[in-house]
């Protein structure tokens, strides 16, 4: 993996950041040719490596243009600058959240447990740098910061519906309240989202993504666990068992 | 409270980092006098209060000298650098949590809940910006990054311990294996630590620290809640239901 979060470590203090040029009083209108796509999403592709790799605030226009071989007059016509990239970054990512929280997933406690467990561990390998810089990031773009604040509402207000459902199918047991479903979506959500960071401050000697996901997924089953029927619990104590998380 | 989260939410785009200037060739031995610790304090006070509203990365050592009303150079004369004194503010909040951590706690299930709960959240609220910005302080100085992750280790260390010593009192469960209170132990690190921003991103009419504070606690006890023996449950419920946090 290029941009492991070993190397990132490794890889020493950022550089400054520049200021970004202003844009040209006369920037020219966006054309929405093929061509003028592909370079759009190639930007957006090399600055999601650059901020999981060194951290947004390390990244300037500048250094994303140079990795790119292009001219910065040539990324300026497609973004005025750092904020709209990290936008049209976050576009995709809210995406990718989207389509994870809309698939139907049929089977039992461990065909569902896996789907999100799986899904969420997937986007915090590869947005991480959203799950890191966070805060610095809604300081910088209050629109951003009400979009990520929207999506942890929805994110949870999902998985709380879900385990509504779970209850009437038979997984969750009937007598956990709402309130207790609530605050264990909530838990849910809190433990995904500081996991990387936890599992990374937790492996002095060398962080494995591989193995962090597999820790996680067994610290979200703990928390899961008590609230759910004999029947869901064994199924998923059997398949965690059989392969390790 | 002068720097709250609100405050800090309204305050608009963080003003441009400027660099910092460069350690003058011959800088000054620094003296140990008492007026000198004092202004070294005030400097350190003064830092915590601009990182908690505005962000570790959008004050610089010239925004500190400006509001303490002191010249950058007599600035420069205690501090090197912002680095500094944000490493001088880190051995401060590590003491607090060392002095939370090794306060001997008697009582029953109740006491030694609100002893870690209030002393928990009482942290995160003073100390925010380490909590919030933590990925890239991380970055920046690797040092701190080391001492950070200490820091997590052993508080989750201290608490893994003490649920066991809290099983062989009768609060824990006997029945509870050494591994689960492992992950307890783990998920409430990761719920305290990222609570403050999901109570924030959860409240778009207004952040109230106090609420969350009562929100955050009852989200712990919901993560301890099934390893308790019947009587420390009740306990806590009772204690709970009664002040609503």
């Amino acid at each position: 993996m290029k941009d492991s979060a070993a190397k990132c470590r490794a890889a020493g203090p950022p550089e400054p950041e520049r200021s970004e040029p202003p844009e040209p009083p006369c920037a020219p209108a966006r054309r929405g040719t093929a061509r003028s796509g592909r370079t759009r999403d190639a930007i957006v592709d090399l600055a999601i490596g650059l901020f999981n790799a060194r951290g947004t605030s390390a990244v300037t226009t500048n250094h994303i243009a140079a990795e790119l071989g292009i001219s910065p007059g040539n990324l300026y016509y497609h973004f005025r600058n750092k904020e709209e990239i990290v936008r049209a970054a976050y576009g995709r990512f809210g995406e990718e959240c989207r389509a994870l929280l809309e698939t139907p997933v049929t089977g039992g406690a461990v065909e569902i447990f896996r789907h999100y467990t799986a899904g969420t561990f997937d986007l915090m390998l590869r947005w991480r740098f959203f799950y890191e810089d966070m805060a610095e990031l809604c300081r910088r773009d209050p629109d951003l910061a009400g979009d990520m604040a929207d999506l942890q509402r929805r994110f949870v207000a999902h998985l709380a519906e879900t385990l509504c459902r779970l209850r009437r199918t038979g997984i969750v047991s009937e007598g956990v309240a709402d309130l207790d479903l609530r605050l264990l979506a909530d838990n849910i959500w809190l433990v995904s989202r500081g996991f990387w960071e936890f599992a990374r401050n937790g492996a002095p000697e060398g962080f494995r993504p591989e193995e962090a996901i597999r820790d996680g997924v067994r610290h979200i089953f703990a928390l899961a666990r008590p609230c759910l029927t004999p029947p869901a619990r064994q199924a998923l104590d059997r398949s965690l068992a059989r392969d390790g998380g």
